[in-house]
């Protein structure tokens, strides 16, 4: 995934020669903290946040020119880079957003944390039932009941709690990927009962085969 | 996993006599775009963010009761209920931060959306090896060098390219779960892939143990 998937092209700039008053008005108008200085043919040449404007404003400076954080001090990222360094860099830095930029230093995107919160949640809240569905798929000849029934036994042999094939069903539609790798202790864990599951039932196929 | 395991309990809060102008400083020295406002017992009273410190900047208001926020516009999440609330919270509304409140409303810590990249961040850094290292364990007697050899032949198989189980090997090494399931088109793929390959190994083991 490239920072460009991941950017929302929708946002607001200013110029160097606006004045913070009305700047503030627009940002709290969007409510983004954060908004890019563009020159007049859209080059990212400094950036503004909040913080900026307070004290701005405070200490009666009249145009963003006076306030600006200088190009040196923003970290960027280019429309073609893995979409992966904006989220270390968000991680890393405690950023709100982050300018993205085209090979020709115009800003074509901004990249936020709750946008990444979103991204990276989606895959939270996948269904369990949704990877047991891909592994019914995949094993040709072993049938859901069979995958349940496994689970069963796999659940029972790691947890030491009986559970029947039917209530363990009902668990994997209701809960999450997300909820599954808390509960097991790490993603690790949860693809290593997947794999039991699977060694389970593909030994039994397997015997089945070779009768 | 709960909401006070993920809150950072270091956080800056006002309360609504505070100045204006002094809270603003504080905000720009802890680089915080929000607060809580608290009574004389630590209980959330109101909220500030910094479009209604620039507002009361611009208009000259003078105290945080003149600016914020009304405890019903607030967002909060109890301290016991579960992480994921405040994860799908901060991406369906854009939020920067949420305060988390224990039984008696008092805060105890705030959950930032950085804070939250940061967690659900280091689930995609974990190294695809690591996964195949559980694998490794889960399936007594099937040897790193038979699955290495596996998943070569299940590469082939689904992408056409030919790739050595050394290429294989050191690609696993190499790339994280997060590129793996945006390479292989999601999660249930992923795993598919993996099932797959499990499936090949057992398929031998079980062959051999027959023999």
């Amino acid at each position: 995934m490239k920072a460009k998937e991941l950017m929302d092209r929708d946002f607001v700039y200013v110029s160097p020669s606006d004045d913070i008053k009305k700047v503030s008005k627009i940002m709290e108008e969007v409510r983004r903290f954060t908004c890019p200085v563009l020159d007049e043919n859209n080059k990212l040449i400094a950036w503004v946040t909040s913080f900026e404007i307070t004290k701005g404003l405070r200490e009666n400076n009249e145009t963003i020119s006076e306030i600006m954080s200088p190009l040196e001090d923003i970290v960027t990222i280019n429309e073609n880079e893995p979409a992966k360094r904006a989220v270390l860099a968000t991680a890393n830095n405690q950023f709100v957003s982050l300018p993205v930029l085209n090979d020709d230093d115009v800003v074509v995107g901004i990249i936020r944390a709750c946008d990444i919160v979103e991204l990276l949640s989606n895959l939270y809240e996948i269904k369990v039932s949704k990877i047991y569905e891909a592994m019914e798929d995949q094993l040709k000849g072993v049938t859901w009941d069979e995958l349940m029934e496994a689970s069963a036994v796999v659940s029972r042999r790691t947890t030491g709690v009986k559970i029947t094939p039917e209530q363990y069903e009902k668990n994997i539609r209701n809960s999450t990927f997300g909820e599954a790798i808390w509960t097991t202790g790490g993603l690790e864990k949860f693809f290593a009962g997947l794999i039991a599951v699977g060694e389970l039932v593909i030994a039994r196929k397997v015997g089945r085969a070779r009768k």
